[in-house]
Order: structure tokens, then C-alpha cells, then sequence
């Protein structure tokens, strides 16, 4: 099933979804759609009613116990998942469950995922899963700690962090690098034309060329920002002896 | 500009980006489509590229002092919120910039951005916005610890974690509340029909109809679940002494 190209391997992606109309558009519009059209990733949207053995098409059902709304049944799923299966059978997989109870999604996870050769998504609708579904996926993931009306924007937003990771997606290697949440801190204040807008400057270090205190002050913001928004980011890094220096002329300063 | 409609407002929506079709669609396929066929939202997409006072209709250009990528120029978005604001002048309103260095979306601020009048989001796109554009905004936020392409997607979850809070918007009004992030909780196991499926049976509680035991379990398993996946949101909680109790039992049970 794995497409060998031009000495890269081209992903494969399943998403399990009652609404593959609310990510076929946005895919094609956006980096992943041109992934596909480079044959670096192939993507199949799975309309798992289709899967429902119930002569309605019928794929969610009340909760034992009572409770609110409807719960998505375990058969359609399971059958999807088998005909997939068939079709990739030994393949190494991911099979990830979009789903708020899940472990919260991080650009460590991307990372991962964009290592695999193949991943399953599946997308909750409705009030919630029935829990035996929980058995047939290897992981269940969070985008964050709030609450979608479906999985589908969850799938998207993963896919989106994972895809522009593979070689070769984005235009610029070395974009992917710089981000913030790639290096561990938040990106520095960056600045381009006009030189003054609305009465707002450019910090001088910028306009000047010297690489060396472009970089120095670049690593100094970094820091900065990194350490007035998320301080819980600074405790997980490693710091050099230049960037603890820097640190300290910041705590002096933002004092 | 505000709708009044049945005794409750209109809430309005402005998404600046460049590429509104990746937004449109999957808007119209899902409960937010609903809600503005049922008046409860407008929602009016920018293509900023239109604001551009560049002949070549430039949005993006390098960064001062090198660097990787292009940056969003302040211009464009200066004045297509200029251009907002001549519609809407003194409404109450959030500007809000899609930024990975910005604070960490959550359930919290959905239903803060549930109350306002006017929401107004902006996609970035390339390597990273001008510093300047922070300047013109109420609120900087961030999906979560990753990194995407572009904006657009961290709009549609934010709309879609605000919307479905909305009066009306959701078809059971209880559903919104019992969700995992709205009790502090994670949710319990759920199960639908069948009762056995492929060896996997339900919890015998759920089946014998006491509703005292089964909302006694429910309660017990939702703790369990924040217990081992997410204890981080244990510790936000104020815990009853029914909870404590349960707590308690589970951490000798889970030794």
C-alpha cells in the first residue's frame, strides 16, 4: 500500500467521518492539498455510515443508563476499521480516537505521527462513543482542554501539524525548524515594511545588518516573550550559559 | 448591527483571511451552518489580500534582518479591521490574533467568547505576522502547544467551541454541560447497543435501571478516568466529600 517515490515514502491517511464534505474542501485549499497532488500523502475519507449493518444506516443509539443525547455505535466503526485493515494488513499504524477525555495533542505528538507510515483518524459526532470503541484504537487524543461539536476540526488540525513535518511539504526546511513550540520557546517579535507604520517603529538592532546582534537579540526576545507568556515552557528547557545570562538581564528588566 | 431576534442577539462573526474557502465549507456542513440559517450568528469572511494597498495586492513581505519565510504586513489588516470597525464603530468586541505564542485556547475562554457581541479572528498564514499587528488586537491565543499552517483552522475550533455554547444552538441543551472540560471532569464510559459486542459486554449497573447506583457510578468513573489520563484537572476541583470518598476508593483500587 505504501507508494515509494522518488526515495520518500508517501504517508497514508484514513479519516473515519459522517461529514467528509467538511474536510474534503479545506484540504484541498490548504498545504495538504498540495502534498497530495506532490504524491507525498494519500488520503481517504471514509463515510463510516456506509459500514452500518442496521437497514436504516443507523450508527448511534441511546446510552444504556439513561443520560442525554445519542452515542455513536461500535459496529460501523469496527467494520470500517476491518476494511481498512484488509486493505493494508501488516502496515505499522496509528489509530487515533478525536476525543476531549483524550492525552492533549502536542507538537512532540506531530512529531511522532509524521514518523508513521499510516494513520487512522476517527471522528466522534453526537454526545460521544461507546466506550468499547476505546479497544479498537491505539491512541485517544485531545486537540485541547475544551469541548467540539466533532472530531472532524480535531482530525483537520492533527493532520495539518503532522503533514507539514514530512519532507518535502513545505516550501522552506528551515520554517518548520524556528517555530514556536519547535525549538521549546516562542517565537521573537519579527518586523517587516513599511519602517514605521501608524507611528510604530522597528527596533534598530534589525535595520542595522550585524548578524551577530540580530541573532543575539532574536534569542533575547525569544526568551522574553517565552518567559512573560509561558514560564511552564522555560521549566522543561535546557538552557545554555548565553541564554541564561540573557534570562537573568530580563528578570532585572521586566522587574 | 446587532440583530435582535426573539429575545436574544445575533452574535457576529469577522474571520480575516486568505483563504476563505477553507473556511466556508465546512462552516456550512456543520451545526454553525445551522445556527446562521437560524439567525443566531452571522458570520462574514475577509479575504485581507482585497486591503492591500500594494498594486501587486501584496499581504506578506522579508523579514528585517534576515530570516527564514515572509511575514504579514500590518497594512492590509490595519485596514480591513478599520473597515469592520466603520460597520460595527462602538460595539463591544474581541480582535483576536491566531498565534502559537499566544495564550492557550480552552473551555474557559469559549465561554467567556460565548458572551460577546462581536468576534473578530485573524488567520495568519507564511512564517508570522509583523509584531505591529499585535498592537491592534484584544487577544492573542493559541489552539494549543503545535503548530499549523495557517490560521484557519484554529478559527473554525474556536467558533466552533463558542458557537455550540450559544443559546438554541445545540439541539439538547444538557448535552453542552455533561461534557469532559465543562464539569471539570472528564466523562464517564458510555455505552450503547448492543449489549454484547464481539466479546465486549456493558457494565451490569447500567442495565438493571437504579438510577441512584448508575449516577453514583457514573460520577465514580469519571473521576477514575480524570484520575489516571488527566490528574493535572484534578487538582483545579473543588472536590464534595461524595468525591473525596470515591477518590479515595479509587486510588486503593487502581494500587
Amino acid at each position: 500500500m505504501l507508494k515509494f517515490r522518488k526515495g520518500c515514502w508517501t504517508m497514508r491517511i484514513d479519516v473515519l467521518t459522517l461529514f467528509p464534505r467538511m474536510i474534503e474542501e479545506p484540504l484541498g485549499e490548504s498545504i495538504i492539498g498540495k502534498a497530495v497532488e506532490k504524491d507525498l500523502l494519500e488520503i481517504n475519507l471514509h463515510d463510516f455510515r456506509q459500514y452500518s449493518d442496521n437497514k436504516h444506516k443507523q450508527v448511534d443509539d441511546y446510552p444504556y443508563g439513561g443520560g442525554a443525547g445519542m452515542l455513536l455505535k461500535v459496529q460501523p466503526i469496527y467494520d470500517n476499521l476491518k476494511a481498512i485493515e484488509a486493505e493494508t494488513n501488516d502496515q505499522k499504524k496509528r489509530v487515533i480516537l478525536l476525543d476531549p477525555a483524550g492525552k492533549p495533542f502536542n507538537q512532540k505528538m506531530a512529531e511522532e505521527f509524521s514518523q508513521e507510515e499510516q494513520l487512522v483518524f476517527i471522528c466522534g459526532h453526537y454526545e460521544g462513543y461507546d466506550e468499547r470503541i476505546r479497544s479498537l484504537v491505539t491512541d485517544e487524543v485531545s486537540l485541547g482542554d475544551y469541548v467540539l461539536t466533532g472530531g472532524e476540526l480535531g482530525a483537520m488540525v492533527m493532520i495539518d501539524a503532522t503533514v507539514r513535518l514530512l519532507p518535502d511539504v513545505l516550501g522552506n526546511q528551515t520554517s518548520a525548524k524556528t517555530d514556536s513550540h519547535s525549538t521549546g520557546l516562542l517565537e521573537h517579535p519579527q518586523y517587516t515594511r513599511p519602517a514605521e507604520f501608524e507611528g510604530m517603529g522597528v527596533p534598530e538592532v534589525l535595520m542595522n545588518g550585524n548578524h551577530r546582534l540580530i541573532e543575539e537579540w532574536q534569542l533575547k526576545e525569544s526568551l522574553r516573550r517565552t518567559y512573560l507568556r509561558r514560564p511552564d515552557m522555560l521549566e522543561k528547557l535546557d538552557l545554555t550559559p548565553e541564554m541564561e545570562k540573557f534570562l537573568a538581564e530580563i528578570k532585572q528588566e521586566e522587574k
